[in-house]
């Protein structure tokens, strides 16, 4: 098997991490003949050949000694266009850009097939750990019935310094800031927007359907209040940010992004700090856990580079599961019980409990506690964009499960 | 595609599991065409039209329609003889047979490539957990380090209603077999066998490196006592029977299985009951856990099933790390440091301290904490099996590590 050459789009946190990690290993097989920056003119934390570096793309598209592209740039728009344009060419890609996976998955899929090529980008989700391949290969029966986790590391990050070391909000995302584990503009980790993308491509992978992210209900931690906090330490409970896709029946499934309160002993209790951890549901394994780093440096050059020795090996998603028989269909038609938290006159009229559970009214703050259905919630999600709210998931109440 | 035609060898506990998860998968593209068992006469827990049993392999292997032989007999000849004959005629195998496996791995390995065709076993260790297809696709460059945890979930099962419970060994022990999670000669589980074969299994896809079992120290908790079970509790401690294999440094490597005292904190201390818990490690990625069901009729079943589908892709295992360049190579010259519980006059005379940290003598029983080579244990290996001996290893003292 001949050496792969690699043309790679950006030299920031991952791109340097691909560079150093490739230096290290012995047997990868795999050599970087390209590096296309934005500014040449930007000092760089890593030596390398200054022939080596270009601002220019078509010296990687021209370069007809590279067999593969790996884009790890940040701008989503930037992304599309370099990724699209490889496998235009026939260019096998390795992308962890999830924003702009998660919205052109379908147009990226055929495009794929019309010039019988691969895009390969498990790095997207859950950064070092498998969960997109194993749930293409692994978990690949229809008898996958849930897959629900922490997928954004930031936003764990903080919630682990309120909980576990009792910082409050504003000092952890300073914090998790200071460290870079947050964006300078947070709000892509903590309004659920990550989490989002990253269920997106969870899906299509685990039942075989796209659903475009502008049609699932994301609700990050953005407003959590200390009145929150002490609502959750009452009840024996952490707050974390979970993503899931749960099949309701043989034919029907939904999928959101939202604050939950997790109890001791679920398996995700213990992801802490900047960790990801997924549980995939299965009607005979029951539950499997897969825990790891989702975010930096290393853990995601890590995992480009598992996508990379796959290419050595002409793997590409087969996306078996779009081809079955019977797939479910996505709807919102499920019923949550959530905790809103609101000033008497913050929560919009739409929002409508079918059933209420509790209800506290103080000077501080009233919270509700029912039933309401995820589509009322979707109807109503800009209007729910308000410091004064904050909604949580009591989990499994829809599905009666533990 | 084309769907398979299976010819099954085994009808028990796994091969019944396979044929109900059959029946409920929709889109799997398999059936299972022939059932080969040793007695036409048993009565069956699962009712099958009479004319798919068969007790003559040759009613499989010369059926052309049969495209696919699935393997889950106990007796570890018997599925020697039908896997290789298998693999002989060119047909690809599935199997969960551990034992069989590790024992005759090089051969299978060629009979493979001389028969192009393809034997797939990740049912074989750790049952649903994917470990096997991941060391092989997905941790597939040479930057991992360690792959250590609990693959054995009856032994785990037995400790757990120890540690957990408060049970005393012995009731633990009835009441694992009562359940179905311990053969009726639970040898096989307790000494580290089971244990023994999956790591052998694990270790030629984490490292491209063949270890025949008889070479590596396996020691199960057999002989394991209240004085034991005392002294690990004092410690703050569970034990736990954990297999392991560690990178020494670029050129060297070691394993085995061993008792381990595993505190609070550790990946591996909470994986209870009979379920199995693996803790990859890798100089990017840190550490991944995968934690799932390791025994059992579906949990098994699933497996195999997930290797059934991969067939219907054509898969194969490459086993790419055995062509690497550079691999490490096995050794036992390692020093471990290890408690053993003995009577004054019951430690062999070869089992010598390097250095001794801890010691102490009472009527009730002796211990001797200290620094001891692993070729030293594995020199004296027949001595050590004797009921007033325990061994249980403070991990990672070699190569400290946390």
């Amino acid at each position: 098997m001949k050496d792969l050459n690699i043309g790679l789009f950006g030299f920031g946190t991952v791109g340097t991490g691909i560079y150093k990690v490739l230096e290290r290993t012995r047997n990868t097989h795999a050599s970087i003949r390209r590096i296309c920056v934005r500014s040449l003119a930007k000092k760089r934390s890593v030596d390398v050949p200054s022939d080596i570096l270009t601002d220019n793309p078509d010296d990687i598209f021209s370069d007809t000694a590279i067999d593969l592209v790996v884009e790890v740039i940040d701008d989503a728009e930037a992304s599309y266009r370099i990724v699209s344009e490889a496998l235009r060419r026939g260019l096998p890609v390795v992308s962890g850009n999830k924003a702009m996976i998660a919205r052109h998955l379908p147009e990226l899929i055929e495009l794929q097939r019309r010039h019988n090529t691969a895009l390969l980008y498990d790095a997207s989700a859950c950064g070092s750990i498998p969960v997109i391949r194993n749930l293409e290969e692994y978990y690949d029966n229809d008898l996958l019935l849930e897959v629900k986790g922490i997928l954004n590391g930031s936003s764990n990050y903080i919630l682990s310094r309120v909980f576990d070391h009792g910082e409050d909000y504003a000092e952890a995302l300073a914090k998790a800031q200071r460290l870079g584990f947050a964006e300078a503009d947070p709000s892509f980790d903590i309004k659920g927007f990550d989490s989002l993308f990253k269920l997106v491509i969870i899906t299509i992978h685990a039942l075989g359907v796209y659903v475009n992210p502008a049609d699932v209900f994301a609700y990050g931690i953005a407003s959590i209040s200390d009145f929150d906090i002490r609502y959750a330490r009452e009840k024996g409970a952490k707050i974390k940010l979970v993503a899931q896709v749960v099949k309701l029946d043989d034919d029907r499934f939904t999928l959101f992004v939202m604050p939950e309160f997790v109890v001791p002993g679920k398996y995700i209790y213990s992801v802490d700090d900047e960790y990801n951890g997924v549980v995939i549901r299965g009607e005979c394994y029951d539950r499997q856990f897969m825990f790891g780093k989702g975010a930096g440096s290393l853990p995601t050059a890590s995992s480009i580079l598992s996508d990379v020795t796959a290419r050595h090996h002409d793997y590409r998603y087969e996306y078996k599961k779009m081809s079955y028989d019977q797939r479910p269909v996505y709807t919102d038609d499920v019923t949550l019980r959530v905790y809103i938290r609101h000033r008497e006159q913050t929560l919009p009229d739409g929002v409508v409990f079918t059933k209420i559970t509790e209800s506290y009214v103080s000077e501080n703050g009233c919270y509700t506690v029912g039933d309401i259905s995820l589509a009322t919630l979707r109807a109503n999600r800009t209007l729910l964009d308000n410091p004064d709210i904050f909604i949580c998931n009591f989990p499994r109440f829809f599905l009666d499960l533990d």
